[in-house]
């Protein structure tokens, strides 16, 4: 096998077979295939694309390309969720106590954020003493006990997917629905669960802007989970807003203490309801009607059964069990301001990046991935798409260390709103609902 | 300017600018910019396509990243000759002198062979004697003296296509018409000459099997020298089968002398004479009426100045020039095989590359850069296309060293036949002329 017949044959538009996939992902995972071969050829299958065929061998080639969890010694069904990122998306934190309340075993490896969008394990960092890099004694004992873990990733899971994804990051090759469905499912498969539910954002704020785009990707990631013999399937959700009312660390733990309590937004407890009934339904605990499965989320969180789930995990894993059943507890930024809106009329549209970027000004996210975050830094907005707001009426509450942050903040999170005249109406939450 | 967003741009399918080009030229030549983005790259330009504009720009971005020649102080027009490679070509031999002994001035940089085509230094190196490697004062000099010098390259043209050739040779990005057309000119015009005339080779001893293939790099040659200010034009050349009987260095040389002495094949002397008077209609000496310039050409042979200029130029560059005048002195090879034609019939197509690696095999040729040319060896046809044999009749007569090469040449040489019972018409020479 010779890599330059490889290229060749994509360059051409001819499907790779497994063979020739594993090949190249071997030579990336030992080094032996030079970069200047790997990018030629991320260059055509960009163009050219992949078929389900492909891009299943592709996944399953990266996600044994390092360590791959074995959770086959804890009991239950593993059911896993990923979301490909959004502004204030807290779902995590408030499906998985859901789901686990209901017996669905949760033993989850979460990411970081960067950018204009958080990351899982970041948020519970913000509550004080919670420790999400577990050994893997310790995950697995978590998990025993509690039903529930989530961690940071700790493992070397799919190397082969990250040195790609750094050459496709320095290649202009990163926006291939085939590579992005065989990245993130490769991690996914890695992790070990064997059931996916996956949440694909589109809007503003997604790294898919369109609702086509987002179908094709959790198209094609279903379609890998299911020929992977992982039972798989995705939601399209909204992101042309942010997610809820809250941006930053311990306030989105806030936020999501509220909608484990029965409180929240609306959107937020809607999409969570959403996401925990169809983990419900992978999981085949109901009879896999769907309308049961959205009972039995709501269930959980009306008899105060996620709350506990959740508070239960949280003091698993060495954090303040008061602070979840008393959120005054948590620490508060230094400073606090109120943006009152600049004019009166119909919010129309809101940059969920600009505003996910606001938050990160304030001290939430990082730029780099060396930066410092401030836990208590962030947003809660008071106003969204298709809301009436008069001029001077509080459009958000910054949360920040410093002036100099809360002006860089402001200005940003202004530049993100449009307020206009006529009304116009609130963007639907779900997208559509793709199964395998 | 980030090359990320180049790439992005050339991905989407945009035109990148001269200032881009550049910026990417000089990247590839300082080594600044990392080979794993420079294939990305080339790859997109190979699937995307660059427009006439950029092909140019790039062109003369190569040209300008190394020496480039200035032959200025040299009397007269310079035109230049390239021709795109194939078996039997050795009408630089004949071109070069009929249209010096007409007044154009001919400073010539060739090249060595590789593969199935020969190249015009090893052909001229078969003259005993003869010293292709001359410095610049040398080189100028020997013009100066006999208005001709055919030389190898010794400076540094173009180095930034040496490097990106390079590349495209390891990522199967050769095949694309302005890198081909950019590669070939960028030395074009680091080589200095006023005009040029290019031979593009079609068939299957060419690098451009269809006519479609060759008028599409030609149209973009010559274009290419057009918008640079060096007047360019461009003939479709077959390279269906070899060109005249001789493959071989000194037997290619032996066959030029006999053209320039009025004899020779028919076909040898069809395109060289086209050439030559493409080359002296560019050089605006005649009227610019090609039939005029068809009849100083083939005057230059008949009068025997273009033999004289021949041996003038070989005696210049330290050759025997009694070789020239005697060609029976020339060394000869130690076997002479006949083959003969395995069966009776027409020959109805020849395996063109077949036969050039049949005569590379009896020695004449180079497989790797580092092998050693018998410049005796080779093949002379006795048959070609359109021609009718009888079995046992002579088919070609092997020059060469050994049994052992002997036996690998006939037998490649006789794979390279197709023998059957229906004539066919003997192939065009001339396919197409293109002028800018």
């Amino acid at each position: 096998m010779r890599i330059y017949d490889i290229i060749q044959s994509k360059k051409r538009g001819d499907a790779l077979s497994n063979e020739e996939i594993q090949y190249i992902v071997r030579g990336v995972t030992d080094g032996t295939l030079p970069d200047y071969q790997t990018t030629a050829l991320l260059m055509a299958i960009c163009l050219k694309g992949m078929n389900a065929e492909e891009t299943t061998a592709l996944t399953l080639a990266m996600a044994a390309s390092g360590d791959q969890m074995d959770l086959s010694a804890l009991p239950g069904v593993k059911v896993d969720k990923h979301s490909t990122g959004g502004v204030g998306d807290k779902t995590t934190l408030i499906v998985a106590p859901i789901v686990a309340a209901l017996g669905v075993t949760v033993a989850k490896m979460s990411g970081r954020g960067l950018g204009h969008t958080g990351g899982t394990v970041d948020k519970l960092e913000g509550i004080p003493g919670f420790r999400a890099a577990l050994g893997m004694d310790e995950f697995f004992a978590t998990v025993h006990k509690t039903g529930i873990c989530v961690a940071g990733q700790s493992m070397s899971l799919a190397p082969a997917d990250k040195k790609i994804y750094a050459l496709r990051d320095a290649t202009a090759t990163v926006d291939s629905i085939p590579l992005i469905a065989a990245s993130i499912m490769s991690k996914k498969l890695a992790a070990g669960a064997d059931r996916i539910l996956l949440d694909v954002k589109t809007g503003n704020g997604a790294f898919m802007k369109t609702t086509d785009e987002a179908r094709a990707l959790a198209g094609a990631m279903v379609a890998i989970g299911n020929m992977a013999g992982r039972r798989t399937s995705a939601l399209i959700t909204d992101m042309s807003a942010p997610l809820g009312t809250a941006i930053g660390n311990i306030l989105e733990v806030k936020e999501s203490i509220e909608v484990l309590s029965g409180g929240g937004s609306d959107d937020l407890r809607h999409v969570s309801i959403e996401l925990a009934a169809h983990m419900v339904q992978l999981a085949h605990i109901a009879d896999g009607d769907i309308d049961a499965c959205r009972a039995l989320a709501l269930e959980a969180i009306t008899n105060g059964q996620a709350l506990e789930k959740f508070a239960q995990m949280v003091a698993a894993q060495g954090g303040d069990r008061a602070c979840i059943d008393r959120p005054d507890r948590f620490p508060n930024a230094q400073i606090e301001h109120v943006i009152p809106s600049p004019q009166t009329g119909y919010i129309t549209a809101m940059d969920t990046e600009g505003i996910g970027i606001a938050a990160m000004l304030a001290g939430a996210g990082r730029e780099t991935a060396e930066d410092e975050i401030d836990y208590t830094a962030g947003l809660i907005l008071h106003a969204k798409i298709g809301d009436y707001i008069k001029k001077g009426q509080p459009l958000a509450t910054l949360h920040t260390a410093t002036e100099a942050k809360a002006t860089a903040a402001t200005e940003r999170l202004l530049a993100s709103y449009t307020i206009a005249d006529n009304p116009v109406p609130k963007p639907p939450l779900i997208h559509e609902y793709i199964t395998g």
